[in-house]
């Protein structure tokens, strides 16, 4: 099967069978055209996943697709934009027909949960990698960029972090679970939800947001960085899943949630006069998230327990 | 030093300084936020090349990137459409910093002549391998897609074909080639330049085109197809450059333009009515561009020489 007959039958078909926004021509010309939905903005992230690195390479194929466009479209959610269109490279070493009529049906499960369209793609023959580009579309001024966060700010995360880290370990039989947490787990690495539906209810009222994908500590020090700011956290507020406050180890639990990583929750800031619309949308359920700390003067994330600097061993994922 | 790092100094930088079209917000968030000039279609095309499928791991990184970019931007050119930014997704072995100081000089230098901005990407851990995604901007009425050539039309491509495979046979050391061809072959496969001006001059008059990747026979092939037509070409009117008009086998050169790949120059059809208007061009030396066949009914592209049918060994190359 020649590249050409490969994407017309496992990705064209499906990507033709939705009628998507702005998509004047999809697969199968040297490029898409697209049209961006007038007076809004571009916003496009590419994330590569290689095989062994960031996914098991023997894990079920719609799994590896699936985890793939979530975690991409968890950078759209982080800037406030609304997904429209994505393209995929894909290297493999075989064309094994099972595993991409698998891969393909992963793929277009999320893709049209979150209404995001294929546009074009590129397969090749190598070892085992995926790489994505997420297209959206968001508002000029109400795109939640890094570099807005004030000092006195409140820090706050979404849903629960350390999950992700959690998770792996369970997969790579590093950690033992319990039977009643390990569905839990398994769906929070394959399937982590991109917090879209909160990202759009932070518009307007947040002051800098970004996703956490290389642990908290790591990704909040990117958001201080570049908002010329400190923080600092309280780590007995920040949330856990009842499967991570299941663990023996409750230090380790924390070490995860702070430093672990492929969390893909929001971590965002909002200035005092903000908050108690957020706290609103927070107590009607509307939105689940939870202060963790605010914003300092000076530089770095800084962590603390009872009032006490609380020890890191790890300063986050890194992928070098 | 962590990816985040890597990013900053070799390739935010650089990007940083060239204050580009649209770039609202650029390497360094979650997104970068592009304004798609008004009026305008976005169009998207994707491209990996992996060590040692794509191009010699041990090739120049300087060379590796430059190549990675103009390929890609050859897909613009196939489009009509304006180069405007890229984003890089490259997978490392190892994080070689003299590697990947020549890779930044080789993929700025590209990018700067050819008017693109680097606008995000991801470094991951893996086996050596080059995703380029470049955006342009096109009207809405002038794309050049494959599927608008109509019956009777004159087939034509730019300079000359089968340069690129015999550039890699040289390579790999299974062609020997004269020294004085030495250089250009080089600069072929290395640095093709992607027909954006030529593309330009076409918009209005070719009426469908692309680029050749795969081959003349197998990317007319996808031409006919879109347009519903069969292809008529006469071999003996391929242009062929000097380097490949200097081999002693005549029947391989010809091999090489009709299925090697790796060429990069457009193959556009032009209605009769136009045809004159694309001769002046050609004539007053603005467009270097061949008639090289027709467009026929039925399917498929069938090759003949002196009235007979040629026949084909090979049907262009199979990334499967």
């Amino acid at each position: 099967m020649g590249e050409f007959e490969l994407i017309k039958r496992f990705f064209w078909r499906d990507a033709a069978e939705d009628a998507h926004t702005g998509v004047v021509l999809g697969i199968g010309d040297d490029c898409a055209l697209l049209q961006v939905p007038d007076g809004q903005q571009l916003a496009v992230s590419v994330d590569t996943l290689v095989a062994d690195v960031h996914f098991p390479a023997s894990a079920a194929a719609d799994e590896i697709a699936e985890r793939a466009l979530r975690v991409n479209l968890s950078d759209l959610a982080a800037m406030g934009a609304q997904p429209l269109w994505f393209t995929l490279a894909i290297t493999l070493p075989e064309t094994n027909e099972d595993w991409l009529r698998q891969f393909s049906h992963g793929l277009f499960r999320a893709a049209r949960e979150f209404g995001c369209a294929l546009v074009g793609g590129d397969t090749t023959r190598g070892p085992l990698s995926i790489t994505l580009q997420v297209m959206g579309a968001v508002e000029p001024v109400q795109a939640l960029r890094r570099d807005g966060a004030s000092l006195g700010d409140f820090v706050l995360v979404t849903h629960n972090l350390g999950d992700g880290a959690a998770a792996l370990a369970m997969i790579e039989q590093r950690l033992a679970v319990a039977p009643e947490h390990q569905a839990y787990l398994h769906q929070r690495f394959y399937r982590p939800v991109p917090r879209l539906r909160e990202a759009q209810l932070l518009r307007g009222l947040a002051s800098a947001a970004l996703d956490i994908s290389d642990g908290l500590v790591a990704d909040l020090g990117h958001l201080c960085a570049a908002s010329d700011l400190a923080a600092v956290i309280d780590v007995d507020q920040i949330p856990l899943s009842p499967a991570l406050q299941s663990l023996a180890d409750r230090e380790q639990a924390l070490r995860w949630a702070l430093t672990g990583g492929d969390d893909y929750e929001l971590c965002f800031t909002v200035s005092p006069e903000k908050m108690s619309a957020v706290a609103m949308l927070i107590a009607e359920g509307q939105l689940e998230a939870k202060v963790i700390g605010e914003l300092v003067a000076g530089s770095g994330v800084h962590c603390e327990r009872e009032g006490d600097a609380f020890q890191l061993t790890e300063t986050g994922y890194q992928h070098f």
